[in-house]
């Protein structure tokens, strides 16, 4: 039976990584990369530092091209679905061509396994319908979330209170959730941010390039400094060709909501 | 000035430290251990253990009783609050008392410092209010959520779609909230749960002292098993004197609503 592992291995510094992601990576005789696009040399550069500085082992690195998912589709669903079906077919080929019954395999996923990464969804669908035989294990990371919070020294919900993490086309789409005052936002090209700056006070706290040398943080009034961030995003894309980036939008929960007394 | 680290360990097993924790532990001249209640043997054993295993330099450990929250004030965010303001007075003694200037400090948090824990949130209040000297970082860590997805191996999120994180109580004060399908539930002593048996089909990923050999781990329809989880809680409780448990509620989502093809 082929073994794989799916190894969360935080949000961008070598230093993220747990120890039981460290004692994943020693056992692992095949690492699968499949990035793509134009972060894609950077986010192999980062996992091969890892195996660098980790394995101790004898292993094989087997480097496949992605399948592009379709950005342009307006059924953002039915996209993803069928670029997830062209990524399953390829999992199942790679595991039963380069990994012999018995062997080892992992994918070591940016961030944690659990939060906007596919991995995991598709290798379970290949596992529940027995495409190929394997049995797998997920070993959480640091979240990009989590790394987030951290730089900028604030808690990721307030006292008693919820937080929801949400993407940036469903804030374009559908606005500030009912009922939640903290949102942190994943996977927003179109800095949706900006279309808070007239509405109550609202704070962000965002990163990009988090827990690696270029790192980017900013924090402040949306209305103040939308636009700083909005400049500073746009001149690291075009100077690294990529940006990853992620933030907190933090709406001040006023007396007169007869809610709770404000706790920030 | 002094320097405090709020260090992230993980949500019970000790491989979930990150080489940047461990790296921050091995500056660190005085531990703060303010643990409380039932727990805190486990809680204390799992910190030694860590500085057993990784802390190469000389240091104090400093236990103190951590103030008691009053659990029976109505006015659930009045009372934190109180709790806190008495919290804070702890911290500024022990800061100052027990940490010379220039010393190096930490407090090792379970999970992640950002989640439903209230070390940061004191020290930002002192700091703030320059109570006492210091300077801070805050190292990120596996938090209970990641664990509980990892061991299910389940994603967080499902495709494009936003996740929730609440407290028990606001779950049995409002309900399932709207706009969500997948809703993480922590601080919940009530098994509120067991109120949406008779919903429409919700599926419920349960898991308690995450990450320790005592790891307890289920998962099904709501309706279903509820009552196995109530059980098997109550058990564990009794047994231990103590339980910390967190889990995942997942709405089928319907093709009916019109919203979204199905995609678990």
């Amino acid at each position: 039976m082929r073994e794989i592992a799916i190894i969360g291995i935080g949000a961008g510094d070598p230093d993220h990584l747990t120890l039981q992601a460290i004692a994943a990576i020693q056992r692992i005789e095949v690492f699968f990369l499949l990035d793509k696009g134009p972060a894609k040399q950077d986010l192999v550069r980062l996992r091969t530092e890892i195996l660098r500085r980790h394995a101790r082992q004898a292993y094989r690195l087997i480097e496949a091209p992605d399948p592009e998912r379709d950005r342009a589709a307006t059924a953002y669903p039915a996209a993803v679905e069928d670029w997830r079906r062209r990524r399953g077919d390829l999992y199942a080929r790679l595991l039963s061509d380069e990994l012999p019954d018995g062997g080892r395999g992992a994918f070591l996923v940016w961030g944690d396994p659990a939060l906007y990464d596919s991995t995991l969804a598709v290798l379970d669908d290949l596992y529940t319908r027995q495409v190929v035989e394997f049995e797998y294990q997920v070993v959480p990371g640091i979240s990009a979330v989590a790394a987030l919070t951290a730089r900028h020294r604030i808690t990721l919900n307030r006292i008693g209170r919820p937080v929801q993490i949400t993407t940036g086309r469903r804030l374009a789409d559908e606005g500030f959730p009912p009922g939640v005052d903290d949102l942190v936002v994943m996977l927003d090209a179109h800095c949706t941010f900006t279309r808070f700056t007239a509405a109550d006070r609202i704070d962000i706290y965002w990163g990009a390039y988090l827990g690696t040398p270029d790192e980017l943080l900013l924090a402040g009034p949306v209305h103040e400094i939308a636009d700083q961030i909005v400049t500073t995003r746009a001149t690291a894309r075009a100077r690294k060709g990529w940006i990853m980036d992620t933030y907190l939008l933090r709406r001040t929960i006023g007396q007169a909501t007869g809610q709770q007394a404000r706790d920030d």
